[in-house]
């Protein structure tokens, strides 16, 4: 079993990661925070249990609900459950759950608790650590939120068994996306000895899987918790490219798709830009095939303009100049303004 | 001229005391922050000025519109403006403006910088420091919100000149509580002394009182930002018997006269629980009345249960017990539980 740990996050606060073997020790670990608790559900999450607690609200399943509305929903259960500033507010979904009921307890007579039970890979891996609470806001993605750590996450490879494969190699993305910015190996080799395990989502080799990414993500968070050392930033290797193409394409691509492609787009770039290594870039854009990644893609010359102004609408770039994540070591990111030229040639098909 | 000074706030914030003598200092103070900038005026504060800034919203006065529906506003223009995270939110006004803005600036991408210019004496004394941000929601005041200092809250007592009496002496109701917790005696002394020149509100002693007020309110935020230490509740001295009393007559009684009213109130209660001395309420009452406070208003007997109705609504009473601020000495506060009988019989006109 992985061991449990705690990151220590801004403000004198931590988060503490803690393995579940299946979804009974999940109900009991659940139990223990009493009935002074609102629970967030959405569609499917809701489906894991039979019966669901007093106060709960389910919400709809889907990007689009990541709203105020849904914030609003959230926070009126917890006053229609009288509840103070010590009580818990429980997420238990994927990323649109997590983001919103964070979002709440933040708000919520200005901090409440927090607890988050991530359903997905993605949000295993992603959303839930770190403390970053959002909703949607006029077409910006993530625009408004806050920083507001779980006191827990609550992670439980169980609830992996029936999210559909394509929910799964979403979540990979982000996964492999960690084993780049590991300077040890041991993520790495993991997914190239241990591939067929882990796309049957073994019990044992899943909880080594999140253990590890965890760890990765958790190095680069408790040295810069608020984003503003340029350190963290690190954790957006690809998602430069990985948002441009999900805005272009109107989010029908999977985010963690989106980032294993941008994670090679990121790769070309550094070559070029005389940053990163090119046994690097042959290694990484190995391990993506491996996992059967399309790195291959390109943008259509047409949509060379749509491209920019999809970089320019996301909300990391609005200060002027855009820094990408390189590598220039396996593991060693770097913060780099990249020419335009550049970008174009490694995101556009060639003619 | 006051010092400058500097509270030290949770998560290694700070917030920056500043005063200014006159609006030409303050529009030049204003200048330096540059024009990524987005501005936040009410109806009343728009007119001190001749021509607003680009990116400006003017918001309709009034407790009714510290809703969502204004921090949206907010949030859009900034939104419009292309602002960055380190970008500056500029809220201009009242108790209201300040609280709007500072929720607004909070929540942009997770945070963006704040700057509060007080034009109300209640504001300045009482909303501004101490990084409180909220909106009203579903009938709890201040329900949602954040903890978000502003970097800089910028004091110019030229904004007082042309404030009503009534909404002057609502502030100075907040002045006089932070005179109960001084333990030295330098604000009591000036109410004392210097009545006629504060309520003519000479540019000087409106310095002075400013800059005593504010120390008291800083000292107790320094030892517990984020009111988890039982030590800023102190702030909120008379506040449980305001908030009910504001409550019952439907928001038609100023803030700061119902505090001043619930000083007096706090000070019986804890003569009757053998806490406070019987001097420290002769003393107290002595410099309200001196002030021109109706402190011997009662309730009707007939409205005891919605006096209990109100208590309970006010969200910090969620948790169960009520801790009331008491003092056991001037200038020394303590928290206590009070007998339901005891808040009877300060509270209900006798028979």
């Amino acid at each position: 079993m992985a061991q449990d740990f705690t990151v220590q996050l801004a403000a004198g606060r931590t988060s503490s990661v803690i393995f579940l073997d299946g979804i009974k020790a999940l109900s009991h670990r659940l139990s223990s925070y009493g009935s002074r608790a609102v629970w967030v559900f959405d569609d499917n999450s809701a489906r894991l249990f039979t019966s669901l607690p007093e106060h709960t609200v389910v919400l709809p399943s889907g990007e689009e609900h990541k709203t105020w509305a849904s914030v609003e929903k959230i926070l009126t259960a917890a006053l229609d459950a009288h509840l103070s500033r010590d009580s818990w507010f429980i997420g238990f979904g994927g990323g649109v759950v997590c983001d919103l009921t964070a979002l709440a307890s933040s708000l919520y007579m200005r901090g409440s608790r927090l607890i988050l039970v991530p359903t997905t890979l993605l949000c295993m891996v992603d959303a839930t650590l770190g403390g970053k609470s959002a909703i949607d806001f006029k077409g910006g993605k993530n625009l408004v939120g806050t920083f507001w750590p779980a006191r827990d996450v609550l992670i439980t490879p169980a609830c992996l068994r029936t999210l559909p494969d394509a929910e799964y190699m979403s979540g990979m993305g982000e996964v492999l996306k960690h084993a780049f910015l590991s300077a040890d190996h041991r993520l790495y080799d993991l997914l190239m000895e241990k591939k067929d395990a882990i796309l049957a989502r073994d019990r044992d080799v899943l909880l080594e899987l999140l253990d590890l990414s965890l760890h990765v993500k958790a190095s680069y968070l408790e040295r810069d918790p608020e984003e503003t050392k340029g350190i963290r930033q690190a954790l957006n290797l690809g998602h430069t490219f990985a948002h441009a193409l999900e805005s272009i394409e109107n989010f029908t691509v999977k985010h963690g798709m989106a980032v294993a492609w941008g994670l090679s787009r990121a790769m070309e770039c550094g070559v070029a830009a005389g940053v990163t290594p090119s046994w690097i870039q042959e290694k990484a854009d190995g391990l993506l095939r491996f996992y059967g990644y399309d790195i291959d893609r390109r943008i259509e010359r047409g949509r060379w303009l749509d491209w920019q102004a999809a970089t320019a609408k996301d909300k990391k770039n609005f200060s002027g100049t855009i820094n990408f994540v390189l590598l220039e070591d396996w593991g060693r990111p770097v913060l780099r303004p990249l020419d335009s030229a550049l970008v174009r040639s490694a995101v556009i098909r060639k003619a």
